[in-house]
């Protein structure tokens, strides 16, 4: 763990560097997959489930007895945890509506925007140790409240051919039918290509491992849309003298356990504070069960001591983080003030952990610095935007003339021609 | 002038299928470029302007007096035309508002998202003959109503080292004051990289021919956003019997003479139209300066005959133009069913080049079918949300035993002892 105190400006890229990410160029493996998938569809699907996940499945879609039989394995207590979780981020999401508005731009001139949600959507779901059944509820929630026709679902299957139960019960529970069992980057080529058995994504959601991330960049190459570009998870706090150094260690550790390549920082103008979450670290560290993996994260970590709140703004919007915790007496200047960030945790009783899971807020966030420019998901990454307008022969009275002489200065005469012929006959016949 | 009447459906795709892309791999070319720049910055800079402009120019930044020049040399009544246009594009713009709203997803659990102008935005104008100023209104007035901070354009220069003053006017009467004469590659690479002159883009927007397209394509591997995945312009008109058949032809030519690769189509379940529309292209092509280009385009496009509406409008949602018209008698069914478009023009009063200047709609539009997953150009194009929490210490005793469970049932016990540390407390201390 490094501790840095009071750096100058200069150094703050250095302060702030990000692990480096293996820039390994995975195209190579990616490409003949996809192109394979477009040629020999379900069959080759098929062909990479049995070469890289070791199963020979011909049918990939989770049946429905696979749905009622997942469900009698899922504890009460699992169930009703999900459940509550599932109100809480259609509760928050729901309220991301759009309300159209007719804008009459000039007399006669009406133009409006409707949204729509995206027709074709694929959600990928990793598999692995840790079933992640709370990203079911963060991409499906949002997909079905945008009104998304096709939604379908791609999680890689275990060694016996099946999905992990919670994962089942939690597509059931919000009304996910189509569920298929394939992984992968040959997943991500369905999805992007469609085969017999699965229909073409317009976007394609979720996290996965680099291979998956490759294939979802190949994907993007093609015209498929996709979520947002991936990285490691990552961890801000900003702290005064107000926070308890053993909740700040606590969600530190909490983002350190994702892997060993995480990030998380501390940011506080108390030295005191940073000593004493120092030492909480290592108590706490050492009780983890994945221990192992949260200390590599940690080594790359800092904890920063900086003097000013106004460099301490700065450096978080500097930095754009993935999750921000402000556990400070006070938040309103940096709410004022911070304006790169994917999630924002306010206070002493808001853990990173409960937007991960349950407080309503989307946890697919943008990390590497790209809450610079991306969002979070929510209800408008599901959906697009359609322009319209309707101009009356009054309104196009009133524009044409402004239309012909732009269209003519740039050159395009078909395009002012289009005026001409219309305010002619309107002239012609008033 | 192909026409095709009433195809089967098992044919549509072939019957819509887009001019092909020349898929030239240019990432060899562009990639050295971006290696230079950010090894040398603004000497490359200059470097490649000398290369490929034939211009040495040591200072790319456009002068007050360069400004002040241009406005005298664009005509008044192209000043007032102007000054209409964006006046309309703003009004249609500024009510792209958000308002945020605090939503208790449960007992002490307070969501929001607020909305954040991207700091540091490329707007990128392209050269030639036609000079795009219409395209300094679609892309500067809503990175100003965003709230972008930083908004800087860049515009390659004429041979004399000068930029259009159309150009320069727009941009100064909507209050860009960053304007670069750098063009092509090394002006994507420089905005997405960052010189001593030149800040480092978080998005970069705006069109360009194929090497600025594999530019961007470039910076958004390198990790800068863009706005939109680039190709040949297009136009959908749906007509029946109430349409002019001068008009449909006059629209078709105005989005034909944008290049050889554009696409028109028409689609009616009236034959007389189609045949009528197709005497009157004929006569009108002859009549254009671009006609050489017009004709080619033409060439690529079809006049389709369909029977029935819901065929009509399932064919519109397969092609997902990048324009559609829809000029018929009544609007109402087409308007509730379609839902892959770019934007929408109704009537006959409604000629696409309405949205290319004027009525106050964005003329940055997807293309090549990708309106089935992004909008065209907005205010939130140049936003990104931010997402809040602030649980208290009742929400969390509510939360927490949901998160305590699921982040268990995921293996994430450091997830689960943030929340644990803490109810811990709160019983301890109630």
């Amino acid at each position: 763990m490094k501790s840095t105190y009071q750096p100058t400006k200069n150094t703050w890229s250095k302060v702030l560097q990000r692990p480096s990410q293996s820039i390994t160029d995975l195209e190579s493996i990616v490409q003949p997959i996809f192109e394979t998938i477009a040629q020999e569809g379900d069959r080759a699907v098929t062909k990479y489930g049995k070469q890289f996940d070791k199963l020979n499945l011909n049918n990939f879609q989770v049946s429905k007895s696979e749905f009622e039989n997942a469900s009698t394995q899922v504890s009460d207590a699992l169930k009703e945890a999900i459940q509550f979780a599932s109100n809480n981020i259609r509760i928050f999401h729901e309220k991301q509506n759009f309300i159209s508005e007719r804008i009459e731009t000039s007399e006669g001139v009406i133009c409006w925007q409707e949204r729509f949600g995206i027709e074709n959507v694929g959600l990928y779901i990793p598999g692995g140790s840790a079933p992640l059944f709370s990203t079911v509820l963060m991409l499906g929630i949002p997909a079905i409240l945008a009104g998304c026709k096709n939604i379908f679902l791609c999680s890689p299957p275990n060694k016996d051919g099946t999905i992990h139960p919670a994962i089942l019960y939690t597509a059931k529970l919000i009304g996910l039918k189509n569920v298929y069992k394939i992984g992968g980057i040959q997943a991500i080529a369905a999805m992007s290509i469609g085969t017999e058995t699965i229909a073409k994504a317009d976007k394609i959601f979720g996290p996965g491992n680099q291979f998956v991330t490759a294939a979802k960049q190949y994907a993007q190459k093609l015209g498929t849309a996709i979520d947002m570009p991936a990285g490691p998870s990552e961890l801000l706090i900003v702290a005064d003298q107000s926070a308890k150094p053993s909740y700040i260690a606590s969600d530190l550790l909490s983002q350190a356990e994702h892997g060993p390549d995480s990030q998380v920082i501390l940011i506080s103008k108390s030295r005191e504070l940073i000593k004493l979450v120092e030492a909480e670290l290592n108590s706490q560290l050492i009780q983890l069960p994945r221990a192992d993996i949260a200390g590599l994260a940690i080594e790359n970590s800092n904890l920063i001591y900086l003097e000013e709140e106004e460099d301490i703004i700065e450096m978080v919007n500097e930095y754009a983080p993935e999750h921000l915790i402000l556990m400070v007496q006070d938040e309103s200047n940096y709410l004022k003030k911070i304006y790169n960030a994917g999630s924002v945790f306010i206070g002493q009783y808001s853990p990173e952990s409960a937007g991960d899971y349950a407080s309503g807020t989307n946890h697919t966030l943008p990390t590497s610095g790209f809450a610079k420019s991306y969002s979070g998901l929510n209800v408008d990454a599901f959906c697009k935007y359609i322009s319209y307008q309707k101009i009356s022969a009054e309104g196009l009275k009133n524009l044409g003339p402004v239309i012909e002489i732009m269209a003519e200065a740039e050159g395009l005469m078909g395009h002012k021609n289009a005026v001409s012929i219309r305010l002619k006959d309107l002239k012609n016949n008033p």
